[in-house]
């Protein structure tokens, strides 16, 4: 383990409910392992925030155009959450800049489903209920939900404080039907980095980051780590670090 | 991770094959942390555990008088193994004194259901045997069983000095089936600590701790620690107050 | 935890694609805190790796036979991946030589049927393919995928090193049909090893170690590891060591 870190070029693209500050601390600890890393914003998230109509399809457009525009290469394409999803697009856009792609705690969509095809289906449908209270289509978590299940390892002070920074999510991408033929069809070598405390969708057989989604994936490399969905990006950015690259590693 | 504890009331139940004196350790380190700690016995255990005919009706509602009596508000009611089950009754009783309701490796019992028909088909016999056998209905399981179900983390001589405290358990409780619609309709905080080395249900889909009775809970917190059934409640208690602070605090 | 050490025979039955010096860094590990320890080497596999017709009979015969030529007693007989199959066939022959049998993401395999059997489709189509093109009917992985299941926790140099002492692992034993009806009526007592961070075989209900293949030997007990397949074993032994001394102990 004490083999020096092999340079890397990581393309980091977050979920819903972050923007790409979100990457902010993880991406400090992968340079200073020596690593060359971007956290691409995309359409609806970010300074774009107020743009609540912002498709998936934007969004991995958005994300793919990136990495052409910045002629990336070698590519080690990592999506979080709902990142997940737009990775998988994304890959299909640019697959010869990729080296490979990970998903960490990300979704792994099925061909022709929607992100909420995915979900249990009362949480799908709580979902939709936000979406039509907001009168603007756009999803805002209630704090007690955000807290018990995407930051339940966080002190409360640490969750309020995260909370805060939380922007309304557009919630057209949530129902829109993915074609991900070619993804599936794609060679690139694949690694799954599980968080085994996250709760965001219940563990086990049906709905679980993983073996459920991952195993969509047919080969692919496992890492296991012990994290909930979002507390340690933020309170132990390094840990985070340590498994995106075992994760990306050749 | 720094931030100052916030003083918790915990009310610990205790399971079968143990009694109040389960949570001394545990007990011992809330209260250091400034935590206000609780281990109420019930009928059939502790000093009464001569009493081999105590109903589940009787146990539940000892727990409700005890925080009733001691007029206990904002409780973290904690229910390990069968004490879940126990919690689960007695908050039915006291639903405006708690703050949150803590399982640890606990039952969710279903709605209409009894503790034997949550156990695999052959626990439920062997348990109904051991029953007859004794004579008086109550279940002693043997050492060689105990040992790798219950203490599977212990070394041999810790093994035996837990098993040897060990009291026959009234079996009536086993098979009493709890009407449990209002549990279902409280809508108090509830958190789940899973122990992932705990073997006393079999792990997966059909029986286990996590995620198959936690899943009954809806929305709930998930904690998930490295321990076993009993063994860290003894020998690492300090790990065990930390999960149920992490399950319990705001 | 603090308890001297029992001393423990134990008899090592390395898996697929490894030989006896698989064992190399556990072994002294565990003769550093007092053990006896054997690793004995079997058909088709170490110098015998051209012996490429060598059968599952003749495997598990010559563990049994090794048990018994060295007249071994009260052993902790363990088996790691394939070897898991080996050690339920051998203990058929030496069951009043066994105090425990221990399996560590070894295969359990059900009466009546191959290893074959017990491998997704996909996997078994594979390595049947992988088979019919050696020519000789050995099954040699190609690095990327052995790299990505069997050593996902490794460097690349680390793995590297690993593969390159790996030999093409006879096929004839992945299809032959097991009687294991002994086997499955033994009452000697079993611990299964589980190492969360191992992919080789889909994690879940369908194909999985633990609790798929562990929930056949009935009562047992677990021990979890945060561990791959293969990695700690050579980079980790002392890690290793202790998990099989917490199986294998009274």
């Amino acid at each position: 383990m004490r083999q020096k870190a092999q340079p890397l070029t990581f393309v980091l693209v977050h979920g819903s409910w972050a923007d790409a500050g979100f990457w902010d601390g993880v991406a400090a600890e992968l340079r200073k392992q020596g690593h060359t890393v971007y956290a691409p914003e995309y359409p609806g998230h970010g300074a774009d925030y107020k743009n609540t109509t912002a498709t998936h399809a934007m969004m991995s457009k958005a994300v793919a155009d990136y990495i052409q525009n910045h002629d990336l290469r070698d590519v080690v394409l990592v999506g979080h959450s709902f990142g997940g999803s737009v990775v998988q697009k994304a890959a299909e856009y640019v697959p010869d800049r990729l080296k490979r792609i990970v998903f960490i705690d990300g979704f792994v969509v099925k061909d022709g489903n929607s992100l909420a095809d995915e979900l249990p289906p009362q949480t799908a449908a709580f979902f939709g209920e936000l979406a039509k209270q907001s009168g603007n289509g756009t999803v805002m978590l209630p704090f007690p939900f955000f807290r018990d299940a995407f930051l339940n390892l966080a002190p409360l002070d640490v969750a309020q404080k995260i909370y805060a920074g939380v922007k309304p999510e557009p919630g057209g991408p949530f129902t829109e039907k993915l074609d991900l033929k070619k993804f599936y069809a794609l060679q690139t070598p694949k690694s799954y980095v599980y968080l085994y405390q996250d709760n965001v969708l219940p563990q086990g057989e049906n709905y679980s980051w993983h073996p459920h989604m991952s195993s969509r994936l047919g080969q692919f490399r496992l890492i296991v780590g012990d994290a909930d969905h979002m507390t340690y990006f933020k309170t132990e950015p390094k840990k985070i670090a340590e498994l995106l690259y075992m994760a990306g590693r050749d």
